[in-house]
């Protein structure tokens, strides 16, 4: 049986085909995720992955519904996997916020799905990164959460000739809008222009923008001038005190799809510009309103990085360390009568934290040793009965093939000192 | 808009309302079990949370399809959210097993759904550590599984006056079962009422064991005498080797439900009986190779243990440690001329691995210091700007209120140094 398209299995490196996915860099994304925002003070949320069908509708529009993997449950529910986190984000403020001091600080891991059209490589579940700040209207928080999504890239190890955050304004296109005499019921074909531009023939813009009453040499001076408003200006000062300046450009030709963004938005890309964006983000002032019903109103911002793009740009920028089992302690059990023995041994240096591996069953000597050099194993240890007197363990340090025998009870300790 | 019934919201700690569910509780159960599962040289793996509906009626009968979240994709594809991870491993296993040296020793961490019919309090999804062994017969094995079991909970504070592991024998079963001239195509069945009795009046179980050709009597004196098997007194033996005698028991009341265990089964349980099994599981030999097609035939065990018991038994027993926002350090801001070097501070404090926060917008000093208060920093400092020479960090351990002035590099080390 196989797995559904755009699925992924996740194996224990090294794996053992490239159709598969690695559990081990999985897990070591996640860690730096989530080190990363909590030392930013952000604090971890979820919500289910099956939701109300109604929440991504009432975002988004019935349009998308042809994307979701939604459908009736057996107690007649419509309902929808997550295709995004921050409905549920706004649902979960909307109902408990008065408990929670603002600006509220919090980050999620959620795996999000959409049912997109098939293609080569497509997927239709992938991870992100949430991280949100709610109940902050000034432009500081702006610039904490993308001085957080830099930070969250450096973890990595990549730096300012890896990676650029392109930092725009609905707010500065809206005064663009205006200034230029556009009329408020085309604002949204507007920006959906603007957002295809790099993607699109320059006639075929001219010719969209000329319908709504502008032109494309107008909206592309406006964009090469980059002058950054006064709102982007008190950031770009914030991310300078921080020394992020070399991260971050004004850049209007971001303005980011969606209609719910109300101010800052803000994308991150890779600087030879081979992948798809690496994370993107926002203001979104009005949507919890919206999406609590009008009940709770707060300024929001927030922003997305999938684990997919990510994973590409370190593989290909070699930042991904080698995996392994992180063996410490391998236990050769040479002498079955010393097996009972070798299990005490095996358990304790375990509790203390230890990664500790021995073969279930009596095997050769040079099988066992094979096996714990398979793992990466840092030590071997092998106790010994002398002909007189407590037993020893013999304990091989495989890197320099250092022995050293020592008492049992010492056996922990000595692989914990020497990393 | 509410949440669906059954399904969890998760909040960051303190809980806004008794109806909503800790994320800090649950990252520190994952984390437990991560590190343990680790410490055992168990890897990681994961799949996706919907597979093809066959793959779960392969392994359970049609019969399951009631109690599962399935549809049809948009695709036409009949599909369901995971109700258990087994057959996903098999799965997994039997595409690449060649790959991995035998035994494979796997651990994974799914959330898991089932469309349960609702009652108060009944959930329709939670999450589960899963540990598996695969390609190994040797009870070492099996014994290496309960041990882990065992350690994971003593990992929580839980020792063997919290919880025992009951230790069962399918083969015993069998062996009785045989043995007392038992039908092969009544042994099903007869698992059933075995697996029933603790619920069941005496009465019925007489009724519907004597229909099978056996006595009431004679089960509970089988159950009584409590032989272990040569196999259970192996697992035994090795269990005392490491220390855990009393943390297990063989008690043939156990037999597990499911229909696909082939040898040892077992379940851990609180002393005080008050919650229903903490974890179980046992030997699977056949189920690979049945879930495989027969393309491969590998023996396996496993065990799984949800957080929903978990977390009540922890509570119950004050076992949860306080959860916070886990703030190393507080920059008050003063001096607002000084709010660039703050956020440098602040910077590179997060940097080093620090938790750090500040307040946003100008504040007055009282109510950042509040702030510092309510997120239980362990530490304030304040940049400050003497009458001559360079900038001086005034730095307050808050638990004792000593106060040092450093310069504002020293400020990282001094809040590492201090726990």
């Amino acid at each position: 049986m196989e797995r559904l398209p755009g699925f992924r299995d996740f194996y224990p490196e090294p794996l053992p085909h490239p159709d598969v996915w690695s559990a081990d860099a999985r897990q070591f994304i996640f860690n730096q995720w989530r080190a990363t925002a909590r030392s930013y003070g952000f604090r971890e949320y979820d919500g289910p992955p099956l939701e109300p069908l109604e929440l991504f509708t009432t975002k988004s529009g019935t349009e998308i519904v042809g994307q979701l993997y939604n459908f009736k449950d057996k107690g007649d529910r419509e309902i929808s996997l997550r295709p995004e986190m921050t409905p549920t984000l706004a649902r979960m403020v909307a109902a408990h916020e008065r408990n929670y001091k603002k600006p509220i600080k919090w980050f999620a891991i959620p795996q999000l799905f959409r049912y997109e059209r098939q293609q080569k490589g497509r997927l239709r579940e992938h991870f992100q990164l949430n991280a949100d700040i709610i109940g902050e209207n000034n432009p500081a928080a702006d610039a904490e959460l993308i001085a957080l999504s830099i930070d969250v890239l450096r973890s990595f190890g990549l730096n300012a000739e890896d990676f650029v955050i392109r930092l725009s304004s609905r707010n500065a296109w809206q005064d663009f809008f205006t200034g230029k005499g556009g009329q408020p019921e085309h604002s949204y074909d507007f920006y959906q222009v603007i957002d295809k531009l790099e993607r699109e023939t320059p006639e075929n813009s001219q010719t969209k923008l000329a319908a709504l009453g502008f032109s494309l040499a107008d909206v592309n001076a406006f964009i090469q001038a980059g002058q950054p408003t006064v709102e982007l200006q008190a950031i770009l000062d914030n991310l300078r005190a921080r020394g992020l300046t070399d991260y971050v450009k004004i850049d209007y030709g971001v303005i980011r799809g969606l209609a719910y963004y109300t101010g800052v938005v803000f994308e991150a890309f890779d600087r030879k510009g081979e992948f798809r964006a690496i994370a993107g983000g926002g203001r979104y002032d009005n949507l919890v309103k919206l999406l609590s019903g009008g009940k709770v109103n707060l300024p929001a911002l927030g922003f997305g990085m999938g684990d997919v793009v990510l994973l590409e740009l370190l593989k290909a920028r070699g930042k991904l360390p080698a995996f392994t089992a992180g063996v410490d302690l391998f236990c050769l059990v040479e002498d079955e009568s010393l097996r009972p023995e070798s299990l005490a041994l095996i358990s304790q240096a375990r509790q203390a934290g230890l990664v500790v591996e021995y073969c279930f069953t009596p095997l050769k000597s040079d099988k066992q040793f094979k096996r714990a050099m398979e793992l990466g194993a840092r030590f071997t240890v092998k106790l010994e009965r002398p002909a007189e007197g407590a037993l020893t363990a013999r304990i091989k340090h495989l890197a320099t093939r250092t022995e050293t025998v020592l008492s049992p009870a010492e056996v922990t300790a000595h692989v914990t000192r020497q990393p």
